[in-house]
C-alpha cells in the first residue's frame, strides 16, 4: 500500500502525529508538499483538498491517501493506520480505548493551540497577546494537571507490564503522548521543570518512545522539522510560567 | 446489550449526540444520573469515572457502559454504537468517512463552546465576556461559513440519493449535524437567519432528521432537555450578530 501524507510544509503540527506512526514502524510514505511532480507540492495538496468532484473530501490537513481513499482527521488517520502498522492491540476493546486516548490527547493539543490563539486562528498571535496570556495561564495552572493526572492514572492502572498506555506494547497513543510532552517541553520549559518528577509514568512513555531506535534516528535526522513558532507548540517567553507540578 | 449513559444532568451538552443515536433507533438506555439506586445519580457517575481501580477510565462525560466496558469520547462512543444500531454504512470506507465527519463536527462544537468560554471553561461567562464577544464574532464571520461550506459540499457530492452525508441512509453524523444546526438556531437566531437559503442541503439534513417519527416524538417529549445557558449552545443576546450568509 502506498501512503501519501498531505500536510502544510515547514511545521510539525498535527501532521507529526501521523509521521511518527510511519517513522516508528519504518513505513515508507510520501510527503506530498515536498514533491514537485504533477499533483504534488502545495498546489497539489490544495487541489486535492478542494477538488469539487471529490465525494469524500477532508476538511483540512493532515489527510492521507491510501489505495485511492482520502482519510482526514488525525485520530481517524491513526485509527486506520494503527492495525495496518501494528501500532494498536488486536481486540476491539483495546482499539476503542486507544482511540479514546487519542481523542483525549487531541483535545489537549487543541487547547495548547488555543493558548496562543484564544480569539482567532486567522489572526496573528500579536493580535491576541493579552488574551493568550490569560488562556495559557489557565492551561498551565489547571488543564495540564487535569490531563496529565488522567494519563498518569491510566498508566498506573494498566495491568500489563511495559509502561505503555494500553496493553503491553507501544501504540500510536504512546507516540502521540511523546509528541505532546516534547512539544510542551519546547513551548513551556519553565512550566515543565517539575514534570518528570510529578508524572514519572508519562515521562517514561516519552523516554521509551524516544529510545526506540527508529524514532531516535528520526529525531536526529533532517526529516524531523524543528519546533518553531508557526506550529501548535510555540515558545513565547511571556506565556511560560511556573506550573503547580 | 444494556446501554448506560453517564452525563451531567440538566443540559444537552455532548451527551445529546449519544442520546439522539438511541432515540432515533428506539434503543432503550439508562441515564445513570437520573437514577437513585446504588451506583446511580451524580455520585454514581463520579465514582465510576474516578474509580481508582478502573483500568480504562474515561477522561470526562459523556461515557457509556456496555457489557462492562466503559467507552469515553463522544465520537468514539458513536463509532461503537453506529454499527450496533445501524447508524452507519457497512463498508470500512463509509465508517471511516462518517467518523471523519463526526470529528469535524466535534471540532466545530468545541469552537462554539469556546465562543462563550474563550479563556477558561472553569470560569463563568461573565468573567470573559469581552473576549467572548471577539471570539464569537470570529466564529460567526469566518468559522461557521468555512465549516458549513464544507458540509454543503459533502452533501452535494454524495453520489447516493437521499440527501444524507454518507451513502443513501441517515448516519449518526447526520444526527449530529441536526443537533449542531438546532443548537446554533437557539444560540444565534440572528446569525442563522439566512442559513436555510445559504445551506439548503444542510438544512435538508436538519429537517430530515427532525421528521423521523422517533426523533419528532423525542423532541416533543420531556426527555429532550431544553437548550439553556449551561450547555454548549448558549443564547446570549450580546454575542449574536448578522452573519455573512
Amino acid at each position: 500500500m502506498t501512503f501519501e501524507l498531505f500536510y502544510w510544509p515547514g511545521l510539525q503540527g498535527r501532521g507529526e502525529f501521523v509521521r511518527l506512526a510511519f517513522e516508528a514502524t519504518g513505513t515508507p510514505f510520501v510527503e506530498i508538499v515536498q514533491g514537485d511532480g504533477p499533483g504534488q507540492g502545495m498546489d497539489g495538496m490544495l487541489h486535492t483538498m478542494d477538488d469539487p468532484a471529490c465525494t469524500d473530501p477532508p476538511f483540512a490537513p493532515p489527510f492521507l491517501r491510501a489505495d485511492g481513499e482520502l482519510i482526514g482527521q488525525t485520530a481517524n488517520i491513526l485509527a486506520f493506520l494503527g492495525p495496518v502498522l501494528g501500532l494498536v492491540g488486536e481486540s476491539p476493546r483495546a482499539r476503542r480505548f486507544v482511540n479514546q486516548l487519542q481523542l483525549t490527547l487531541a483535545d489537549l493539543v487543541a487547547e495548547v493551540h488555543d493558548g496562543h490563539h484564544p480569539i482567532s486562528s486567522r489572526l496573528y498571535y500579536s493580535n491576541q497577546r493579552a488574551e493568550a496570556r490569560k488562556r495559557t495561564a489557565e492551561l498551565i495552572d489547571y488543564r495540564l494537571p487535569k490531563f496529565f493526572d488522567y494519563f498518569e492514572r491510566v498508566l498506573a492502572n494498566n495491568p500489563h507490564a511495559g509502561g505503555w498506555l494500553s496493553e503491553g506494547a507501544m501504540s500510536y497513543a504512546d507516540l502521540s503522548l511523546f509528541q505532546l510532552i516534547a512539544g510542551l517541553n519546547y513551548a513551556f520549559p519553565r512550566a515543565m521543570t517539575g514534570f518528570a518528577k510529578a508524572y514519572p509514568r508519562c515521562q517514561g512513555v516519552h523516554d521509551g518512545v524516544a529510545r526506540q531506535p527508529r524514532i531516535a534516528a528520526y529525531l536526529k535526522s533532517s526529516r524531523r522539522i524543528p519546533f518553531n513558532t508557526t506550529g501548535i507548540f510555540r515558545h513565547y517567553k511571556e506565556l511560560d510560567r511556573a506550573s503547580p507540578f
